[in-house]
């Protein structure tokens, strides 16, 4: 392999592939990013066995290919080299498993890896992929995954469950102590059901590499899912399991519903919660005539009392306790001014909507403190 | 004690003192913050056992005070609600050992602890302090406290030697494998003879107080030293025992001088010891005719060789092996465009000057490669 090829553009490709270098380091190979030069251009491609990112420097973009061929470099030494050179153009040449690196005031002379050594993954895609914007991707991982599982005692809950039903696509998370629902429309529909579950932390990679204003595809098979995406392919794999179903647990009536304004609710929440025990991190909310009224009585420190107007669809009151991070991570969820809460009474589990969008619920389960 | 007082106000010296509040809560009340106002207004004062901060605002800062009196709130409490209350005017009072916090919409009720119970510091201060430009003791701390020592086998080691003779000030901080020496000119030549040592860790987090454009005192004092600037004074313990004469470390002849560009210099060792053994860090230097060459090769990982071109006072030549993280802190701590390095040989210490200014000496001891 030798070719000649501009720092920043070298470097900007090691940075998506980079998220994907493992660093447990139990293969020693996977530490290292698999360059593979051919006459098209150059791919990279890193794994840490539940993610792998793949991208690739299109020739126009190569200054001189002199030499095809593959090998695996030390991923943290590629990256930091790169990073740190101050030349425009760096050359890139291997002799045997040496991989030299030479600007005109500096040589690298690093150990590689032999190519074979590198897991084949298949990347291979299918013929008709489902199409999404990048931002409604991200919306849905934004907005879902912060309510899924840590826990690895119930696996399938540390993953996103994708449905697919036409032209519907429903995301859930839940940890069991709160959910997250969000449904987008698809420009076109599918024939298959699908429904599939992915850690919750791949998706949380992927989000970081998705920008606002290109589309993406999703090519799912059995045991895992590739994102195609400007030059990059992302894989993770599928969570095995069944994913609770949700439709019972969605209340579907309710006896009050507050509408109320979002920075105010969350605010009140954040600063009663300053006082709350911090690991339990419980609150009561009262919901009086056209009053919200958050509170927390904690022994050692003290007690707090913040209240804001609300509007009511009626007169029924309410005292509820719940875990004010799950609250307010819930409500980060929501970008509108006003949102409404619609409560059934002190044990049930309660949901938060906008005011005038159904794409987006989340459901809270209260605490019981008496 | 009853008080309203400006938000920004409390918050701004809040931050000041909880600097000083004690996060291991070994003694209880050094969690919390001292207030005591009186007639003249209030003042704050925190202690983690090493230093101490205390705080004051002006009566005229003070929106009304409507009863003095005194009480120690819990630091983290009472930072973070005064932080997000989102009223400009906020409430203080007190009623026995518990603090009512109110604004227009909420109330907090915190649990306090008698004032009385928080320890005697005793902030007196002496009548012929020694004055400094605080930009002149940030520079001090910043150029000389990173060659300090983290270990606390040597406590001596752990601090920095303050020497004032007439109107010289002197400060040296080693670990015995580097060292640093800044010498500053004081306004007015003082009597005594100084020579303290002061913890590392204490003018690192007094050195966050700093301000470019003001005086600030020294107050010295058998077992600790009080700095009085701004509206703060800070104290801090000394540390007992004989710091080592550096006359004899720093070498008065050399072999090669070499006169180099400090980015050039910098940035060829950044990037050389990027393939250096983590733990150790050592990397070679080579000076040739016009050259000076860096060098690193580790078995695992690979080698490198980096290349500037330097001026030189004659034909010696000189291969040397040293810590290159050391010798990059001791090249940040210069604001010159070009430095010189002294050298005698590779076993022996050498020395890192600005290339007209003597005020700051870098020393660094080399490794034995061999």
């Amino acid at each position: 392999m030798k070719l000649k090829i501009k720092k920043d553009i070298l470097l900007s490709n090691l940075n998506y592939v980079a998220r994907a270098v493992s660093t447990k380091n139990v293969i020693p190979v996977l530490a290292g990013i698999k360059f593979t030069l051919n006459e098209n251009g150059l791919y990279l491609e890193a794994s840490d066995e539940s993610i792998v990112i793949k991208t690739f420097i299109d020739k126009s973009n190569i200054q001189e290919i002199n030499e095809t061929g593959s090998i695996v470099i030390p991923g943290r030494y590629i990256l930091d080299i790169t990073r740190k050179i101050p030349h425009e153009i760096i050359n890139l040449e291997t002799d045997g498993l040496k991989i030299l690196i030479t600007t005109p005031s500096s040589e690298y002379n690093l150990n590689g890896i032999d190519a074979t050594e590198f897991p084949d993954y298949n990347l291979d895609l299918i013929k008709t992929p489902i199409i999404l914007e990048q931002k409604h991707l991200l919306n849905i991982i934004n907005q879902t995954s912060f309510a899924a599982s840590m826990q690895e005692s119930r696996p399938i809950l540390t993953g996103i469950n994708i449905k697919i039903d036409g032209d519907i696509l429903e995301a859930v998370a839940t940890d069991s102590y709160r959910l997250a629902v969000k449904k987008i429309n698809l420009d076109n529909s599918i024939n298959d059901n699908i429904d599939i579950v992915i850690p919750k932390s791949s998706l949380i990679e992927l989000s970081k590499l998705l920008n606002e204003d290109e589309k993406i595809e999703l090519h799912i098979f059995n045991n895992k899912i590739i994102f195609k995406f400007d030059n990059l392919l992302f894989q993770s794999r599928l969570l095995n399991g069944t994913f609770p179903n949700i439709s019972t647990l969605i209340p579907t009536e309710h006896n009050i519903e507050v509408i109320v304004n979002l920075d105010e609710l969350y605010n009140i929440i954040d600063r009663t919660s300053l006082l709350s025990d911090t690991d339990k991190n419980i609150i009561q909310m009262k919901i009086t005539n056209n009053e919200l009224i958050t509170s927390c009585d904690t022994l050692q420190v003290g007690k707090v009392e913040e209240r804001i107007i609300v509007e009511k669809n009626n007169n029924n009151n309410l005292k509820i306790s719940f875990n004010a991070r799950f609250m307010m991570e819930a409500l980060k969820s929501f970008q509108s001014e006003k949102i409404k809460m619609l409560l059934i009474n002190e044990t049930k589990q309660f949901i938060i909507k906008a005011l005038n969008d159904e794409s987006l619920i989340q459901l809270i389960v209260p605490v019981r403190t008496y």
